[in-house]
């Protein structure tokens, strides 16, 4: 029945051979992994702005300038990650870069910190598309959690269903809100050029002079923080990179076109919005974002700024399913190399890494709970991660770049994870990789001290322990591939099993009788062990015992008289003394006779010994436990199977004496 | 580590043969068993009035004519009652009465009304004596439902315990109960005659006559009503003769001896209360109970009166504890009898119930929340229970003195639960049985008449729906008993055990290696089935098979290629073909190499396809099951243990890519 509504939910399973078709065409790749980068231009500009405004409206022209370096640091970002695309096209990001060459804590360490932003990427994404919605319809404010969490799960159930659908289902509104605010900073432009006849842009020009000025160190710290906010522009960037095996092939040489399309894209928007709103003297304001000042201002309260506002909701959606690729993606790497447990390298039904999308699910509404779907709250958390990531992918590059310059022209080499040979300007690619981890390093330093007290500690103290964790992890494989190694396996390894076959038993009945016979057929040392409560049952095991001369012949009747209720106990010391004290260093068999009840609900009204007594024997190293079941059939059935029942008369006296004596068996 | 939680909350276990030493002397039976029938003293009285004053205050005379009424039924179902315990020397009350005389459903309908009752009589007491306590102390109520929980939480530890500490605990209050309300009696009954020289009882005569004069039937009626609200002076007054095997021997003469002295305390107090409160011309006011105006009015506010006060809360707590006795007591029978679970009947570490004393706390907490502890929305479903039990038990005991009745002097019978013989008047005991189950009948209908819309109808349809779930039960364990039973027992018809093993494997590893060993053991034709679900996988198994020659020379490997995830489908429907189409009707054996992880929590980084697969396979009917345990040792140990392990170089390139493909088997 599970199994139904599951297939209900998320359709019937797919063959392992079709995989290959469920991969992405680049138009879907760039809709699936450039939402998040480009969403972020919904506050990026703002988020410089909003420290430039400390010093008064007249330094906000200080924006341009510091837009231009946050495009530059994108720019160098996109150049360091297309040279990570084209060296690894088996995919893997920052975690396999970092692995390579840097080695296992510094891979690790990128591990963590991504998986951790990823989990951000979904409940800021969330919050804030749940913000631009209660924006609209202020009515649904109190239920901004709720409509977060139903969003989360919309957008786990399309990702349990595949990666194709949700490549159809989201192409369409990131280029609704690519289209929409391109055609808005081209109105601006045109209007700002005196183009086509329109009416030139309104300008504003009552602006604050700084109300102090700062000066040396204080100046310079304003600035940066300023630069680290217009960083939130660089989240996302790198999924591509991590993501290559998802593209259709070629699938370098597309992730690599669409990493250039999406960085062309998202810094277009950028620099457009900060350019304009510069030029048209915007100041940020709570009530309304600059985003929204200057699509109304550029194109009037119309059908344009509607589309703007709309999709700026949607795509924000459609950037925390970004972190639906990356994650699971991301988690099966690790788990692949044993950082993380084996069953999340398992592909599901619908060959998605069903486990790790459900964790995430899992965790980011988690995070969507506790802060109240409150995403300013969370941004303090966000984005430190990326930074962590881009600057040991970086560096990691930089020194792959020189074991390629030491290699000889024509010469190749494998390093484990991918195959380098000789490039000519090795020199310039490592000059940019070893400039963009330093910046990147920088902007991290910079985004845990001016976020340190806001959440930034959060974090910073996650990031190690999750490292932690992966090598607790990683112990623990180690431990199972030691204890299973075939290495200089011989045949006296494998443990003797002695000739010994115990069977506890309540009474003698069929179900038991039935265990025994078994258990004559693997031992000639075949003990029936049964645990006597009261002298009346030590009595009435051995009379019942005695009615079955031929089935029992040649088996050990053994009873232990125990004065107290607990019949586990004396079952248990009695098998483990036969493991030590009569059969040392050899495998000993207990047979189990179990009732397996017509219904779940049935076994409500047994008392589960044989599964107590298995689940205590399973910590014992030497003990090979049997279940030989009996199932219980309806009075029916039973007649219909040709068994001669009697159930009007009821069982008669001894048998009655056996029903109940049967509770303490079942 | 939760064995020694358990042990330090209620104690070491006890030995079986101790059992006799926990029996109860009369002193503590009486608290035990009297504080139910005895603490409705609380509110009996004042349940006759609150009916009567709808007259007007006048018509209050008519409260000692009633109590007299009630207390003549109370006398006439403790004479039935001691008649009960001394033909049914081994106890069993209402339910082995009806079972013996009745028959079969007579039985179940009153063993379901008692266990409701039971359950209703923890909730109702609880809450009655958490008002008392909030009455005290008005700050505490809004914290009424946590107090009435932690009062049931600790009756349940102290019967969890065992049965000598919960007597010796409450007898001090239901003695201290009693002997305040008889002083305050005594002294009321001095100063009403002018006794001792103290002065007269205020007596006031404010009386108000009839607002409208009821005539005929609704006179009738409300005096009905009214003696129906006296009777819940009868609630508990059967657990004696249910809970004969407490007493110490003599039992049934301790039990009668208890019974007559509860019945005698409980009506003096009953009949005491009525007649001062009636003297006095007492009104039944919300803020004051009857009990409390009394014993003010001829004790004033001085000590003996907080003592009443205090022992009232006590008493009630006392009640609660009653249910705590009967209902394990008869769920007890009824499991023997095989109308409840059979581990129902199994006793504890402390000899008690311990299943149905924690059955017990859930139901009646649950109660509690679900009324906010409000006993008084409670009663409408209380007493209801008892009333059907007596009218049954009395009824059974007519049909049983008829029995006596037809034997000759001399003669003894077995009636299959007791041993009778002739009784010289037997007629006159039988009339007074055929009385009391006609009144007892007459006030079941009453109650249910006048309560049915205020809730009664929830007892009135639970009662049928628990017999129903007893008849369920019973015939499961009908089917149980006919399954298992050995009568024409023939050996041929224990199946046989075909001589083919099943190994279902992921990988060539010591564990599996080890699973097989122990296969060629037990059978000849031993099968190693692999799933691949990739041609990877298919050609890594044949290369790791051939690894090994010697161990798995005459051994058959089947590799099933499966173009989907789900291993368990292909396995299980494998060892289905195996058992159907080759070895049809024998018992097919599967052994299952399994993991055992070195701590629980390590379990959560396997993915239990063994666990899995035992369970798909319990569905079986002719399959056996054999697990082969492989422990997962840290890597010290294994070195501790002379096993040569490679830590530092980490797995050779063959072992790290079977400790990759462990995954799928672990």
């Amino acid at each position: 029945m599970s199994s139904n509504i599951k297939r209900a939910l998320i359709g019937a399973p797919f063959p392992t051979s079709r995989e290959k078709h469920e991969r992405l065409d680049k138009t879907r790749a760039l809709a699936v992994f450039a939402s998040d980068p480009i969403s972020s231009n919904a506050y990026a500009t703002e988020a410089i702005m909003s420290v430039l405004i400390v010093l008064g409206s007249g330094a906000l022209v200080l924006t341009l300038p510091i837009a231009i370096a946050v495009a530059s640091l994108v720019l160098m970002v996109v150049f360091s990650y297309i040279q990570t695309i084209l060296h690894y096209p088996d995919g893997g990001g920052a975690y396999t870069v970092a692995k390579d060459n840097l080695g296992k804590y510094p891979s690790l360490f990128a591990g963590s910190a991504l998986l951790i932003d990823y989990i951000l990427t979904v409940s800021v994404s969330a919050s804030a598309g749940v913000r631009a919605v209660t924006s609209a319809f202020p009515g649904s404010a109190p239920y901004s959690v709720l409509i977060a969490l139903t969003a989360v799960a919309l957008i786990t159930w399309i990702n349990l269903r595949g990666v194709r659908e949700s490549g159809t289902i989201f192409a369409v509104p990131t280029y609704a809100f690519v289209g929409g605010v391109l055609l808005v900073i081209i109105i601006g432009m045109a209007r700002s050029l005196g183009l086509f006849g329109l009416a030139p842009l309104p300008v504003y020009h009552d602006a604050v002079p700084a109300s102090e000025t700062l000066v040396g160190f204080a100046f310079i710290w304003l600035l940066l923080r300023a630069f680290a906010g217009g960083c939130t522009a660089l989240t996302g960037i790198e999924a591509i990179s991590n993501g290559v095996k998802a593209f259709k092939a070629p699938e370098a040489r597309n992730a690599a076109l669409t990493m250039v399309v999406m960085g062309v894209i998202a810094m277009s928007l950028f620099l457009g919005i900060s350019y304009l709103s510069t030029h048209m003297h915007l100041i940020p304001e709570e009530s309304e974002s600059i985003l929204s000042q200057m699509t109304r201002d550029i194109a009037g309260r119309g059908l344009l700024y509607f589309w703007v506002q709309l999709f700026t909701a949607l795509i924000l959606f459609l950037a925390a399913n970004t972190g639906y690729q990356d994650f699971p993606r991301l988690s099966s790497f690790l788990a692949n190399d044993g950082y993380l447990p084996r069953w999340m390298q398992n592909r599901g039904d619908r060959l998605v890494y069903s486990s790790g999308i459900l964790i995430l699910a899992v965790i980011s509404s988690s995070i969507i709970i506790l802060f109240r779907a409150n995403e300013i709250a969370m941004l303090p958390l966000y984005a430190l991660g990326v930074m962590l990531s881009f600057t040991l992918s970086q560096a990691g590059m930089a020194h792959l770049m020189s074991k390629i310059g030491k290699l000889e022209p024509g010469e190749t080499e494998f390093t484990g994870v991918t195959t380098i040979h000789y490039e000519k300007n090795w020199h310039l690619k490592r000059m940019l990789n070893i400039l963009g981890a330093t910046m990147t390093g920088i902007v991290f330093i910079i985004l845990v001290a001016t976020k340190f007290t806001e959440g930034a500690w959060i974090v910073a103290v996650a990031i190690p322990l999750v490292v932690f964790m992966f090598d607790r992890i990683n112990k623990h494989y180690q431990s199972v591939a030691q204890t299973l190694s075939t290495r200089d396996l011989l045949e006296e390894d494998l443990m003797d099993v002695a000739d010994v076959a115990v069977v506890p038993i309540a009474d003698v009945h069929r179900g038991t009788l039935r265990a025994l016979q078994y258990a004559k057929r693997i031992a000639d040392d075949v003990r029936a062990v049964c645990v006597a409560t009261s002298p009346d049952v030590h009595e009435r095991i051995e009379r019942r015992w005695a009615r079955f001369p031929k089935l029992t012949a040649g088996i050990e009747l053994v009873i232990l008289d125990y004065d107290y209720r607990d019949i586990l106990t004396p079952l248990e010391n009695y098998i483990v003394s036969v493991n030590d004290e009569e059969f040392t260093n050899k495998l000993v068999t207990v047979v189990i006779p179990e009732f397996i009840p017509e219904g779940w609900s049935a076994g409500v009204l047994h008392n589960q010994t044989a599964n107590f007594l298995r689940r205590r024997l399973r910590s014992k190293q030497n003990i090979i436990v049997i279940d030989v079941p009996y199932h219980i059939l309806p009075v029916d059935e039973l007649v219909a199977n040709g068994r001669k029942v009697d159930v009007d008369a009821g069982p008669t006296a001894d048998d009655g004496e056996q029903q109940k004596a049967d509770s303490a068996a079942t």
